[in-house]
């Protein structure tokens, strides 16, 4: 078959490589229905994280089981499965208290910008969908896989409660489902920070009612005058960069929280500043595992529809394009079909 | 009247300072029945934060209402008092949240080492006892006031509950009180970090159930050890240096609270690791007028008793000694009598 390969910065090719096959009896291979790409595949391909030799590429997945290994239970060829992008075995101590990107097991699962899919641990990992989906949803499942279930952990992380006044900083795909997420979970004003029409729409799409686009100190000191001086209740950071963290904690209330999903590159956090601004810090690699049943369930009843943030699918073998889109923020979200 | 200051490090005197007056019509000035000394009066003493000019030294108090200005409503003179550390006015939205720590109209309240002292937005800060307290609780009161509030503060930072497994970095009067709180909490596990066999015995009583004295990577693999290479629910940081908080940050495990309340010198944080973590992480200046109401009741009505981590009392014209000792680690902490 055809996969994915990142080579060098921007050098993404669609080459032949080996099929996935059963390695271990608690494997699934798995046939993809639909993949994308990530934000944060544009770290390697931007050359700001380090790719030493060629990376097999994506992490995002949604497909039909087309075979398994012989200890695996809970999923079938056949069956239509939405995983995360750690494969985790949802029993040790971390993944019972929530925390299945931190399983003791854990796996990541990479190569999924291809046609097939192999994915460890498979009955911790796979949740079934009731049935095989019609294809409107599937943009919708598979933002479920990653994009949104992170969204969700910022706003979970963030303590963001009903009545809330929260800010968003980043306006990729895990920001706009982060303001999808606060909305969800009852906040009152929801302040995107985003300076592109098209991300801003969808921001007020999914619930937002301000839209701020200064950055930096300007950026805090607007945040403070929409809130008379005191601050935001709860806030998403969904960038990673030095900036948007001293940003999201600058803007907080005093005792308020910050919850960060963008992949921390380059930040260093001054312990005196933290201690001062009185925050509540709490981030990660989004344990997607604990929230796939209910999100899969509000995408299922139509009541969400997350897949908004793809605004351009091309074939998979057109992958390339698809990176280059996003890399050039021609696109927010790529989504591709093999 | 004679006071407490500090001229440069190791140099304190007892000299005649000015008495105290009503500056505006807020304050008030208390009769101090008993005053002490605190860890953080030790990193200027020792020359780790810098000192331009003689400081008036000493933010611990209690005792009776002299003298209020005219708009003071809620106490008034002959009243026994407890404050913190930092006067507030306990209306503004802060204060609202239960951060008066970090009040729109916080003032530091310095000075408290000397027979009278001035605190301002009384009616905010100081809370009166039933009655004027018999001289054996005291020194609970008194260690309500700032250390036995920063313990509790540790504990609910650090999201203590019932069954968990909490541990402890640091074995000063904060450390040991935080222990006191966490067993209060309902922790069913409580870990000591402590090489002092005085304070390992006080740590005991105020309820741990194992002692550590590794540190650094040893005392992380204990904990591991001891968690079944989980980690702690939740960790009270109470020291503040970079050693110590890493310390904290790597006994955690994935989805866990680190509340740290010992005040950084020279702490950065790695915010990839943080990430990785998975940590909860709060903390701050204790916001210790949240607390005072509650922890006044238990030790009035004789259900605690945190007075005990001070374990040297002298008059306060004997205050130099009071610092040497901490200073010197011959005691947890001074308690000083005008």
């Amino acid at each position: 078959m055809r996969g994915t390969v990142l080579y060098s910065p921007h050098d993404i090719r669609f080459e032949d490589v080996p099929e996935p096959k059963i390695l271990k009896p608690t494997d699934a291979i798995v046939r993809i229905a639909a993949t994308c790409v990530c934000g944060s595949d544009l770290w390697p391909y931007r050359g700001l994280q380090a790719t030493a030799e060629p990376m097999p590429m994506g992490h995002e997945y949604c497909g039909i089981v087309e075979e398994v290994g012989n200890a695996v239970k809970s999923v079938k060829p056949g069956q239509f499965v939405i995983g995360s992008f750690f494969a985790s075995d949802n029993t040790c101590p971390h993944c019972q208290h929530g925390y299945q990107s931190s399983c003791q097991n854990r796996e990541f699962v990479g190569g999924a910008q291809a046609p097939l899919l192999r994915v460890p641990l498979a009955d911790g990992t796979l949740v079934a969908t009731p049935e095989t989906p019609t294809d409107d949803i599937i943009p919708s499942l598979l933002a479920v896989s990653d994009v949104m279930g992170t969204g969700w952990f910022a706003a979970d992380a963030a303590n963001v409660k009903p009545g809330a006044t929260v800010a968003v900083v980043g306006d990729g795909a895990v920001g706009l489902l982060g303001i999808l997420s606060a909305k969800l979970m009852g906040a009152e004003r929801i302040i995107a920070m985003s300076r592109h029409a098209a991300r801003q729409q969808i921001a007020r799409e999914f619930g937002a009612t301000n839209i701020v686009e200064e950055r930096g100190d300007e950026g805090v000191a607007r945040i403070k005058d929409l809130t008379n001086g005191v601050g935001a209740d709860s806030i998403l950071e969904c960038v990673g960069t030095q900036e948007s963290m001293w940003q999201a904690i600058r803007s907080i209330r005093p005792g308020g929280s910050v919850g960060y999903v963008g992949v921390p590159h380059g930040v260093e956090l001054d312990g005196a500043n933290l201690f001062y601004a009185h925050v509540h810090l709490h981030g990660g690699p989004a344990p997607v595992r604990r929230y796939l049943p209910d999100l899969i369930s509000q995408v299922w009843d139509r009541k969400i529809d997350p897949g908004k943030v793809f605004d351009l699918t091309l074939p998979l073998d057109q992958v390339a394009e698809g990176y280059r889109a996003m890399d050039e923020r021609r696109a927010i979200k790529t989504l591709l079909r093999p």
